[in-house]
């Protein structure tokens, strides 16, 4: 058990909350910061996050803040906040305010405007530079962490030791940390893994039966290993907690918003009207023309990806991009 | 598309009826074999397999029999029985019949009183040598397939010829077929994975949530690779249709066998009393056995394959199992 320290955590949504939680157990001292001054007064006066994490308690070891800057002096700041307003987030306080701490995003996908991945993101803001950086991420709905549920996750820095310092401190007895290296196929796995997650989505609307999306889902992920590979990545890490298993979670669950939209637009819907009454934009949506656009300048080999980007952005129907998968040429495995 | 042949199916359940169904597609003559007159009576007049996939015509091309030795002029043979009744029925005619013929097992899992992989079981009865011999899987119930749902497998021969020509013969504009020549992962993945549906049935059973049973999949997925790759098969087969993908749309379905078995344990049930009330043995709880002596044996790390085996065999709770496997040594993935 490492000694205790104080942790920051930018963003109290679900999943931030979950993390305090998880974080304030051996004893570690835990400031959670909320943009909204009302779901700060209700965390802390209930000790419930009773919007987005109801039904868990909110440890007394964990502090509410709305203020950016009282996170100062945490030896580490943990980023649980929507990936499109990490920048926006982080961009409010200066950079010499956490120039010691080691920063472990919490957050997954691709940053719609830069196409960057938030490593590169906390490089530009604060200029965290890749030995104070880890990414954390696997199969981990924030309900399920928040009740105490079993949950394994990986923890990924170009530094050795920084990975196994950020492993030790989230590490429970219901929440299981791994380690690796592989700082880019860990954030790529969780970013690609939405644009498989809408595939399985068509599949279910479009009623194509569970051997299409056994399939889409092995041959897609093996789609998402094959840029990583291009970009740097180790392959191993896809089939991993963060990849494999991160997918399988958000490919089977009734909450992904990405499996939802895929769903409806496996009914016959459009991508816009689909998207008009969606209170939040599924990640996946961004992500898919962000992987069309990597697979083709890699020359990586991506049909599945491909045809969920000419499904969503230029109206081809379901029926015809599965005959066009099922019908390619013969292949090896 | 290749000449047409007449290709002989042993065993008339539903993945045998459905296979008839794929294989006539391209002008190939089917004779398919059922131990049972009165199977073979329904099919026959109704043109339907009422007991075994009620629903799906069965296509003038393919002729009933009983008898055994008619599939003699087959110039491929293929096995669609039970895994357990594979040497009994192909023990009834002499080897000599098939002598030129290819063999494509399409029946998944380890043969119990011998432990041997079925290339081994066809070998030893009907003396077919590994040039003679391909094998099929994938994630395929075959109530899709007969309703002609897009499906994709993979053929497997030591053989590259045979893993192409069995590749040509099965492939329709809903079968996919892709061709390998890992014989060993393509039969160890499709029996190995009913161990890891169990683990995941009983995190369905007992509660513990999706976070949970991704993270088994995902890290039982590597202990079948590693028992895979210690006996001589390619680790990547694991992470294909046959092993990822037929154990997606395993844990997925709500009409595996091993699925539920594991689920009832989940709920506190013991192994006798869930036998003693079901029709067939589910392939996975003597598939565990093998599994658990196979990793002891060849020194494979595989936590979770063992704790399954204490769940069913010597009464551990899966609580504390559970606990035993999240609380073992920090682990780089």
């Amino acid at each position: 058990v490492p000694a205790p320290r104080t942790v920051g955590i930018v963003g109290a949504g679900g999943w931030g909350t979950a993390l305090a939680c998880v974080l304030s157990h051996h004893g570690n001292r835990v400031l959670l910061w909320s943009h909204s001054p009302q779901t700060a007064e209700v965390i802390s006066v209930q000790r419930e996050n009773l919007a987005y994490l109801p039904g868990v308690v909110v440890p007394d070891a964990v502090e509410i803040t709305t203020d950016l800057a009282a996170l100062a002096e945490s030896s580490v700041i943990v980023i649980a906040t929507p990936t499109q307003r990490i920048r926006a987030s982080i961009s409010s306080v200066p950079p010499s305010l956490f120039r010691d701490a080691i920063v472990v995003n919490c957050s997954k996908g691709i940053e719609i405007t830069t196409g960057g991945r938030i490593s590169q993101v906390v490089q530009e803001v604060w200029g965290v530079d890749s030995q104070r950086y880890a990414v954390l991420s696997g199969p981990s709905h924030a309900e399920e962490v928040g009740h105490g549920l079993p949950t394994a996750v990986v923890a990924a820095s170009d530094d050795t030791g920084v990975a196994r310092m950020v492993q030790a401190l989230f590490m429970t007895p219901f929440f299981r940390v791994y380690s690796s290296i592989d700082v880019v196929g860990v954030e790529l796995a969780g970013a690609l893994k939405n644009v498989i997650a809408l595939s399985a989505g068509i599949v279910d609307g479009a009623g194509l039966g569970d051997n299409l999306k056994a399939a889409l889902i092995t041959r897609g992920l093996a789609e998402m290993s094959a840029i990583g590979e291009a970009m740097g990545a180790n392959p191993k890490t896809f089939m991993g907690l963060s990849g494999l298993g991160d997918l399988i979670a958000t490919c089977g669950s009734r909450h992904s918003r990405n499996r939802f939209v895929g769903e409806q637009i496996g009914r016959g819907r459009t991508l816009e009207s689909v998207e008009s009454e969606m209170k939040m934009i599924a990640e996946g949506v961004s992500t898919t023309r962000a992987a069309h656009a990597l697979a083709t300048n890699l020359s990586v080999e991506a049909p599945i990806i491909h045809e969920v980007y000419r499904i969503l952005f230029e109206g081809k129907d379901t029926m015809t991009a599965t005959r066009d998968l099922m019908q390619r040429a013969m292949k090896e495995e």
